[in-house]
């Protein structure tokens, strides 16, 4: 049976990508939001009408938004999040709360000089790893066994 | 039966004190994690030992932390999450995500200029309030049915 | 330990007053939604600021209700609903949907009328009533072993 | 893993199938209720034995219905709840009470007319549409990331 | 805090009072189903109306109870099925079972000729007595430590 | 995606078996206790180790059968108990109780003289049927649609 | 409202007394598996009947101490596992891997030389401490804010 | 539908592969954390970084293990833990005490000159047995109701 990875986190960078490529040949089923920045602030005012207040317009696309990530994180056997060096990033942290709060296994994705504003997050992870690559290994050696 | 309220969020002003003391005649109970910043940075290494290594310095407090915001989280009626304009803060949207993930009612506080950025956790929220007192309002109301 | 009911449904009648004189020496604690009308579809704006789209005007008082709401149903141990002859009482409906959807215990108070529109909720229901005296009865009856 | 939605609501018009037919190409596995009227309301006494009270004989019905639509529900990782502009749709409110106390994620789907009635539905749901291809396009979005 | 125990089981013996009145001096609230049986039989018929067919009597009245003792099993922290020698008894066995699926601690006081009978629901169970005065000392036991 | 059945209660006769040929164009996956009596009573001194004591041969057997038992009760969507003419069959209401706590769907298989010693578990049940083709029935009209 | 703390482990030497002494001032009520080391394991045969096969009379009195520790497991904020230098306290990490299970913050309290052995429990642990004051410590900060 | 089955305890004997074997011609997925102990003990600090202090060498391998063998509990329908002659084998206890705490069916498998010290998890499992090829019969009993 697949490992299921729900991959959370920035959509500035290619992170996830790296990573899909990396476990290519590791029986695992990832899962994200959706990566295409305009289509994911747009989906709600594009779907089911204009808001002209901007508060509402976000809160419409990021309720839509919580459809896809709620079932990826929920039925997700690890929950991955990324913290790039930019931007708020708050859904990310927040979408690592609820992984915890459903018990699954949380693996954080940072820079160092992140650490001491993660470090309540780091705390509540299996794994810390600074790149890609070394979640892909976490993937590899908890599937095989094997160890780079 | 009182309500029991979890106040999340930045240490570094006194949101939580003027809340409380707005909300002194109603039936709540507030808790809230350790506000004393280096009290809470470094509660770890004070109880368990030093750590050369900032990273397990950090690791070590934050799961003690752990202990208590937890627990307040877990036993609570309500979380409120506060996200002022300076800071990372990315434990109170951790913490927010955690109540989500609990089912727990979500009562978010923050500055307009975060707007954008909160769009997820503000569509999670069953209310956005940018001050405190906005805060005392909802539970008023929520307890006795009054209205400012 | 008392008995906590949930008295849930139309807020332009007095039946759940009929209920609690009718139980005022059983030891029940009730609890119910806001019922002052006008406060209950304003508290949202009227704590939050106001919306001019009606939607969100509604939405934004419907989310502070359902801190309330979801409280009383959550830490309920009996969920009364009452339909009367009025209304759309959707909100009703749904709140006997949660309530079984929490395996709360569902108690029905609708007049005969509504027989076969309310089958569902009726099959759902531990109890059907029509008049809130019989409600009492129950209450008297579960917690005393005295019938009428 | 194939999307699994639950269609509840009304079984008086074609919205079911316009759905259906518009996410022909999309990934999901549709439930629904009994559609055919007749079926629904004598289902219980057909199989289990005639009533001659007609409380009776719909709940016989009703629970007989439930085997199904709880399965539907429990098992979806979406529900739609349809209200159409006629009957009194209680049974459809019950189940979007059901999805919400389950955490389901919800999408209403109802004429603007009703929009005031069903507000604390609205507030619950992550969706609110007024046309059966609204409910397509958010599930294509959800599945796919596309937009219209 | 006490400890809170359901004794379920025939209400034709004096069981329980040999519990209550040998666990008088411990910590505990104990709860019982009505056992009063004509009441009990009758209660549904009693507040919500007669029913003509003996099925429905007994329905009416079984939902009714069910209020009580599903809220007994549901809070109690160890639940007593009790087997005498006479009568089918199976909502007591349908009570240990219940009990079993809530992951309440089970003790079962039946006599040695059932034995055969209840091997599954003594398997269930964490402690098998045969009379009420060890069941007195199991609670002894469990909240002071003191062995007869 | 199948239907989960498990049916629960007497190995004596082929109720069982009657059911799952009735059914077999419909899509359902039957489970079952081991229905061969001798193994059923022996399994746990078959492969474990003689136990002189009657009352452990009997609880080592049990605590086996719970294995399969509990693994089919948990994983069915509709869980069909049944009570014969003969024998305590409290294994069975003990399996009916579980279901019900678990919140599965119960069918009842009952003949009628046993109505009132059944009624706490008839009240339970979302369908009392007194022949196996009426269960057969229902589960072809809970995935069909279909009545007889 | 007071912390419930659960403190499992080895009953031979007095660190329940010290952490409790130390703790005295502080809002907690602190429980335990019954420490009389005769009592533990005899219980089951002292109030229900010899064994003369050693595993019956041991299994005996482990179901019983069962209905006890579980309860405090299942009711604790906190649960303690003291691992001390001897013994084989297969008991304690059970409860450890129960407390685990049960989503509780888990402090584990042993000894340097067990490190590597204990690596695994020590990984599910918010706190790892080596003397029963650093366990009062954290308690107190936890409960105050304080540090020593 | 395969049984899953989730093989816990000391990897320095082939015991596993004595179960797996016996059990080739069944419908059972096994799972089981690594096996190769220097990976097991290296996997943190060969994929996320050294740790010069044992300590943490041993916490992030145990975290990231973690990840593997809580996956393997919570998907499992059984738990069979192993205990040997040599070893603490404390992070098997705890692996008991989690699939007790999650619900598991828990097989325990261990030597008799271990009875006493496992008394407690003996008495939460629903099998004890001394070989592999005794829990191979269950699990041929469990799946076809065969016995040897």
């Amino acid at each position: 049976m697949p490992l299921k990875v729900y991959l959370s986190g920035e959509i500035h960078t290619d992170w996830r990508e790296q990573i899909m490529e990396g476990a290519k040949t590791l029986d695992v089923i990832f899962t994200s939001p959706v990566t295409d920045h305009d289509a994911s602030d747009d989906c709600g005012v594009a779907i089911l009408g204009a808001e002209p207040n901007k508060f509402w317009h976000d809160n419409k696309g990021a309720r839509v938004n919580a459809i896809r990530t709620r079932h990826g994180i929920q039925t997700a056997d690890i929950v991955v999040v990324r913290f790039g060096d930019k931007y708020k990033q708050w859904n990310a942290a927040f979408d690592a709360g609820m992984a915890a709060g459903l018990g699954k296994s949380l693996i954080v994705l940072s820079p160092p000089e992140h650490q001491h504003a993660l470090k309540e997050i780091h705390a509540a992870a299996l794994a810390v790893a600074e790149k890609p690559g070394q979640v892909v290994e976490i993937l590899r050696y908890v599937l095989t066994g094997e160890l780079p």
